[in-house]
């Protein structure tokens, strides 16, 4: 079988391509392209990419994919939310720690997921405090540095 | 000013039969039909109606209705999710109290949000309890009938 | 059929006088007092009962009653918890509003389900408050009085 | 024994009135004004009043009053915090449902509960919703004009 | 003193071979075995071994372990919980990273707390991403080869 | 830019030694000691500080550092609350894992965040499970050596 990352951008590829309005009609086109998958390990898949099924204005409904490289505004809010969240940015290891000001975990944690950062494997957020698991290999460093790229706000404290 | 659900009618309509790439453009029609709002404004009707924003396969973005009508399959898990996780229903006033196995009261919580009913204004989650809050002048016979209607499977108990 | 509150005392009885070990058996036991349910249905039976399912000693399993009368122990750990805790308790309407100091609201909130008692059908807790569902016809008033009996340190301020 | 609003005001006049350093003392003062507490309802009353301890600026520690009146700057804040998280706002009897952008559940009650509104018995926060218990006899209507005090750019929607 | 995993092998062959009804004769037993312990650490002890105190059918309360080897149907249920709720599962370092389907993190993580795995020293669940802690020594791949043994169904991926 | 460590010993150093109202004052302080900071830095700083504006008794408001050395008696009820809350105690490279009583992780983990320790970068609570940061090049010995002296009361187990 061949890898998950391989068959993700396969079907990017082919959402991008068709008009597909079910998962076996999915299921199928992956098929052709050598994939076999089931349904649940597809769900997975959509909700990894992201993927949202939605209506084409002629009462159809097709999947799509979200627009990441569009949709500056609303990245925009993210960085707000983050900047107003977080009090202080630490690493140990492989993990980031994220200190907020009381109530803002969950907005900073969620500011993170947002900026979908590959060297983020996920993020858990208490009530005023976040760990951030870093990819294997990635330093904390690297991080910041890929993090003050999205959030250029971000300042050398 | 209109009021909010005319004007949530409005935005749902124009988003049906335009293709609309920005929220300038969407307000720009709003404006015709009459309705001043601000961006702030727009941007909670549009979560409201849970439009989303997708690509239209030639690198434009366009908005979009969620899938209502025709989305059975995933109705169909979140009816499974309630069924797994709910121990029982009870109700006092306009407060319906739902008990549930340890760590399912987020995924019923999350089903009972996702059936959209009218009747419910909005829940809580807690760990092993949720409080549901129904809509003024709807009784928990109401709520139960209309519960029913969503999860078949769901017992007289 | 017979109304849960009875089935639910039926299986009591049954659990008391027999060795159970397998929700088969116990369905069948349930159907011979004129019970038809679901295992579905009896799982969540099960859980509201606070059922275990335990060691004889013999290497076999079987159901068993929580220690509802004898464990005065671990209630006085429960209630020193609630005192510890809460900061001030307030009514309106069918809701108990609790405010604990930072960090409590889960253990007074975990204190007030052990207290079983029949007055609130079900808590939620936030960060520093619980919201408590009294039954329908129950008073502030009286739930304070029944609250004074199990919470024997609670204080009038 | 005289209520509890009475002894609160009566805290706040002492804590303003002397250079309170340690419980003790201020026990004996409110044995003074004719209050017989116990230290575990000062600790409680102390909480309510948000009574912090500090340094005087050599070396010793009086409690202090938060700075209510004064403190504009972070009043504002909370009120953007509110404004940016919040999606909806409705009423059923004595209970406020409000809606947030996810993961804004948090940040948006905690700056209800800043606000320190007296319709306001307390809040629990899921993760896009937020119930908020309103002083018996506070009708919706009653709440939404003195929230639209503390919130000035809050909208009719 | 004896090391605590020794201690937890004597409590629960105690417990298997006596009818102990309190924790003063759990500690006399102890105590013959050579334990001197607190009750505090005793109460500790039961609640890691996931000791219950239950009816005799005679009234009597006696303290029973848990069914771990019996009790596969619900086993079978967490499974289901598992394979429902997951999206991914990565790794890094001593972290593995479970992101699941919104409002799953809390079944997902009570599913793999319920299946015990001495790789697992610990799981602390968000809202849509779950951070188990591998014991030291255990890589990803051997956590992920002892995952499959106790969910049958999870996927190649 | 100097250090933030350097910048936070100013502050502390300025708001001990001065009678500061406001933020701008601060900041021009700040200056003449060779600090640039933006006022959304000053904040967080002031966080992390847990610098408080209280009263002086005279309606005017000032900046106050915490009561770290002298408040013994608060510190007692979270070694308290710390003994009452955990289960066990385990390591793992760079974090510790907490189980807790259910319930309890809140208040065990705020218990652990009050100590305050420079051995931990930050705590994330679940439901009955802390995971604890350890700054890296500590270890999960030396962690423990440094709880043990902060809970004398926390057993060898």
């Amino acid at each position: 079988m061949k890898e998950r990352l391989t068959r993700l951008k396969t079907i990017r590829k082919i959402i991008k391509n068709h008009r597909i309005e079910s998962q076996d009609v999915l299921l199928s086109h992956l098929q052709k392209e050598g994939f076999e998958v089931t349904q649940a390990t597809l769900s997975r898949d959509l909700k990894l990419l992201k993927v949202g099924k939605i209506s084409d204005g002629k009462s159809r409904y097709v999947y799509s994919l979200p627009d990441e490289d569009a949709d500056r505004e609303s990245e925009q809010i993210y960085i707000q939310d983050f900047l107003r969240g977080y009090v202080s940015i630490d690493f140990s290891g492989n993990i980031v720690v994220i200190k907020t000001f009381g109530g803002h975990a969950d907005s900073v944690s969620a500011a993170l997921d947002q900026f979908n950062m590959e060297e983020v494997l996920g993020t858990v957020a208490g009530d005023n405090c976040i760990f951030a698991c870093l990819k294997e290999g990635v330093s904390g460093t690297e991080f910041m540095a890929a993090l003050k790229k999205r959030v250029p706000g971000l300042e050398d404290e």
